[in-house]
């Protein structure tokens, strides 16, 4: 039988440490943990639930998954403009979860908490006969009234997008199946798109006061960006060849030319995805250069509501599956 | 088939009314929450999951299974002191929930929320191939540095619990068919204690300056009681026959005896345990008037770890199930 520890010894021995660096949490040994907010900071909350067979497949190295969850959590936060400063986890483990499973879970939070500067302030540990269910609260700061939202949008701003898109959707076809990918460089790039997403937590905060609107790329770009046109009442267009593809997702799109639907509709590139006005490029372009990470204009905020692709003759570009339904 | 609606539907039609009443919620359309903490005041955060089978059996009124899941979160929020503020909610769902099941959580939320001044800022909807697993983290607010934590207590402090306890572990026998009991309202009184806690959320914050421990009765009152010793590093000393029983519940001891290790031993009462110095004994007395809430003196802390409980005569009463370790 594997070894498997109690809920308060699981705590102690596996979360309790990844709280040291946080008084507040109170050693995870209280009721509740105590944060004292920063006078002059909005706080931002945001959570998120995986669930194996629906948000990952189970049978990942558990390091990698604990990276999702953290990673998925801290690019909401970076869209919002926020730094990362703490956040909850709350775990159900089927029997079959043991101290191995849990170490290695625990050390892949470790391992995000160090890169992303974000620690554990408590949480919850309970049992269940269903899969492996996993929920983060992240909490961020920001100025506050600063916060970046979705509906700032107006039109005439321009459209902008950090990093490339479409690499993660590309990458989850390759673990289905559904892409079959000769150069194993590219593949690992694109796999390791869709596992460990780069969230912007270091681009999202420098927007704020440039920026008018602003979101993560996670249902799909074309999705995301109708998120936001929605919220701001207004439309956006967006030129399918500025789309910024990594060398691997445009020999992708070269070789199959309806992939680049896929770039436009697949999700979970976690990009930030923003609009601002054109006397902000100036410093978009230096805040570029700043982060050493490529940040590309790709259309236009105008009057009529809905989201149009066009190609670069002018046709519009059908985007069939414009982002999914989070399950 | 029953009438099912997809995430965003489902969030906007069920979910978002609940959040109407807070700006930083966003409508739930946005990537987060937005905070402004109040200057002076400390966040106190808290976090539970529940899952259909462990905690709950599955087939109860949804609306009791809200009213449960947000009120053992008001209760931690209570135990440190905190007034209920807002708090976010996570919802895995299993195919078989449909729209019907969701308005009546949604109500029972709702009724919660206008019973304790709490609102919803965020969450999360997710679905599972497993049970419904939900989570609730939930926020409250105390005057900078007076939150009561677990570790305050002192030898020569007097031990004090509200309300009566018992009542729910006892309710839950009789849910299980483990316990007969005849008496309609006795059955209902019992029963509704393991259904309905009622957190003692007014309780909790008029505590602060008063007491130097505090916990709430979720593990069972010996072993909450240990968690309070632990913490401090002291022990208690607990007198059997001053714990406050219900006359339910002193029904169900005077036929069985052996019940009565029951009510020390089980948990889900959700009321205040807590330590103070006997000079705050007449402003407890005090409280519990205002409050029309009893509060009973039960024991005492000494320097030697550990809780022990005696009885009338003086002799050491065993309780074997000290608390439980929650799944």
């Amino acid at each position: 039988m594997p070894a498997k520890s109690g809920e308060f010894s699981r705590i102690a021995r596996f979360f309790a440490p990844l709280a040291a660096g946080f008084p507040g949490a109170l050693g995870l040994s209280d009721d509740a943990a105590l944060i004292r907010p920063q006078v002059g900071y909005d706080l931002v909350v945001t959570t998120d639930t995986i669930v194996a067979g629906v948000h990952f497949i189970g049978d990942e190295p558990p390091g990698a998954i604990a990276a999702k969850l953290l990673r998925v959590n801290l690019s909401d936060l970076a869209a919002m403009g926020a730094v990362p400063r703490f956040y909850t986890l709350n775990i159900a483990l089927p029997p079959e979860i043991d101290d191995a499973w849990l170490a290695a879970f625990a050390e892949g939070l470790g391992a995000d908490q160090a890169a992303f500067g974000i620690v554990l302030a408590g949480g919850d540990s309970v049992s269940t006969a269903g899969p492996v269910t996993l929920t983060v609260t992240a909490f961020g700061e920001v100025t506050a009234g600063k916060a970046l939202l979705r509906s700032g949008a107006t039109a005439g701003d321009s459209v902008f997008v950090s990093g490339t898109v479409g690499d993660a959707a590309l990458g989850l076809m390759i673990l289905r199946g559904d892409l079959d990918l000769p150069d194993d460089e590219a593949r690992r790039h694109l796999t390791g798109r869709y596992w460990r997403p780069l969230p912007r937590v270091r681009l999202g905060p420098r927007l704020t006061g440039l920026a008018s609107a602003a979101i993560d790329v996670s249902d799909g770009l074309v999705a995301d960006l109708g998120h936001i046109v929605a919220a701001s009442g207004v439309g956006a267009i967006v030129h399918a060849a500025s789309l910024p593809l990594s060398p691997a997702a445009r020999r992708c799109v070269e070789e199959r030319p309806e992939l680049l639907e896929t770039c436009l509709g697949g999700g979970d590139d976690y990009e930030i995805l923003f609009t601002a006005p054109g006397a902000a490029r100036p410093a978009i372009e230096t805040l570029a250069r700043d982060l050493d990470l490529p940040i590309t204009e790709i259309g236009r905020v105008v009057g009529e509501f809905g989201v149009q692709v066009i190609d670069a003759g002018g046709q519009e570009v059908a985007v069939a599956h414009a982002g999914w339904e989070h399950r």
